[in-house]
């Protein structure tokens, strides 16, 4: 049983204000429910229906479980058709980012990505290939949005995504800065090395003016055929391939 | 003006069923508008508000023009906000593809894609990498569905999409089939040659098992990190950098 104030708090985890407010994020469906119960992020609770047995999750921590009513399943979950179970997370505190955690590696910036979907699909790539820190702008989307959460496919579980503001950081760091821009060098002509950061702009805007100028080399994803613009996901696939090929 | 009737024939084109009943689709979004108004397709009418003036369009082929109510727009459109003007064009016929038209160069072959905005995108991708032709199985997401046309951003007036029994088609042609599946040779080290087909599968289940065995090259992009899978667009747009880079 939920309480009214209960399901208004979580309800109001739709909202960024709140879950910042909170510190707490929501994940919906089995397969990335699965992957944040094996994570080291911290869980709150598991709310679900008596059609869901809390034993498939596997759970090793005591973990406050909670059986719910369909309709206040419906409540709390941001999908159409909520399944039966929703989890009640932590939002992680990462520690400031520092030269020593970014060296020997790739990690990836992104200035002001605005669509969940794109950021969500961005942290599913970055998984797949090795890539353990995401740095947002401030203005980039909330990552803990449910859709975006959804988008991710539980690897926001093993990926680290960062908000901060870009110019103090890409300021100071030391390490190659690598911008996917136009009229750059060609992407299958470029040596990243051996670790850097890369970073993608806006979806509409690109890159602001002020980041382009912290970049030390634009690279670009030459174009063959007609169409005007890749989309940021795309792009940030194939500079991933790239820069983690042998 | 548009009769009852009319309103009714538009906006059954929101269907597969009627759009191939009456060989026509809708497009809606400036930009896309734009290149499909200089493109090969056959242009039916231009339906559009009195806050759209059609000269913007530079028609230079005699058409169609039709002042509609904004009512009217709301009804034919399948936007939440419908812009000022809504396009009717032909589905064109392809002739039957062969040997002599896939020669020399790469195509992609979708086996039952079924996500709207995956078709889109990968439409989009293969017009960046200059990919002409798209073959997909009978049982693919239709290419005119408004989503797949709204996600394309214009690349269908340039990229050809065709459906056909992959069957039918794989086993005549006398090209190299790769095929995107698990357990394959390593992309980054595969030899594409100069032509060919590439076989992407369905989101969820792959690639049918009577296509795979169609494939004479299974190719593989090696995972790093921890993530299950990669979206097929996602894969798409990695096969088509390496197959037509330098």
């Amino acid at each position: 049983m939920l309480s009214k104030s209960q399901i208004n708090l979580l309800k109001s985890l739709q909202h960024k204000k709140f879950r910042r407010e909170h510190g707490l994020f929501l994940v919906e469906g089995h397969k990335s429910i699965a992957e944040f119960i094996n994570s080291a992020y911290q869980i709150e609770a598991v709310y679900h229906t008596n059609a869901f047995s809390p034993k498939v999750l596997k759970l090793s921590q005591k973990i406050n479980l909670c059986e719910i009513s369909v309709t206040d399943l419906e409540k709390i979950s941001s999908l159409k058709t909520p399944q039966e179970v929703i989890v009640l997370l932590k939002i992680p505190q990462w520690p400031v980012l520092k030269h020593e955690q970014l060296k020997g590696k790739f990690s990836l910036v992104l200035d002001g990505i605005q669509d969940p979907g794109n950021l969500g699909t961005i942290i599913r790539i970055a998984d797949w290939f090795g890539i353990e820190n995401i740095i947002c702008s401030d203005d980039t989307v909330d990552v803990y949005n449910p859709k975006v959460v959804q988008a991710c496919m539980g690897s926001l579980s093993r990926v680290k995504v960062h908000y901060t503001s870009l110019i103090g950081l890409l300021g100071q760091i030391k390490l190659p800065i690598f911008g996917a821009l136009l009229d750059g060098e060609d992407i299958y002509n470029t040596n990243f090395g051996s670790d850097g950061l890369v970073v993608m702009g806006n979806e509409g805007n690109g890159m602001r003016p002020e980041i382009q100028k912290l970049v030390n080399k634009a690279v670009t994803i030459p174009r063959i055929g007609g169409a005007e613009s890749l989309n940021v996901a795309i792009a940030t696939a194939l500079f991933c391939s790239e820069i983690t090929r042998k």
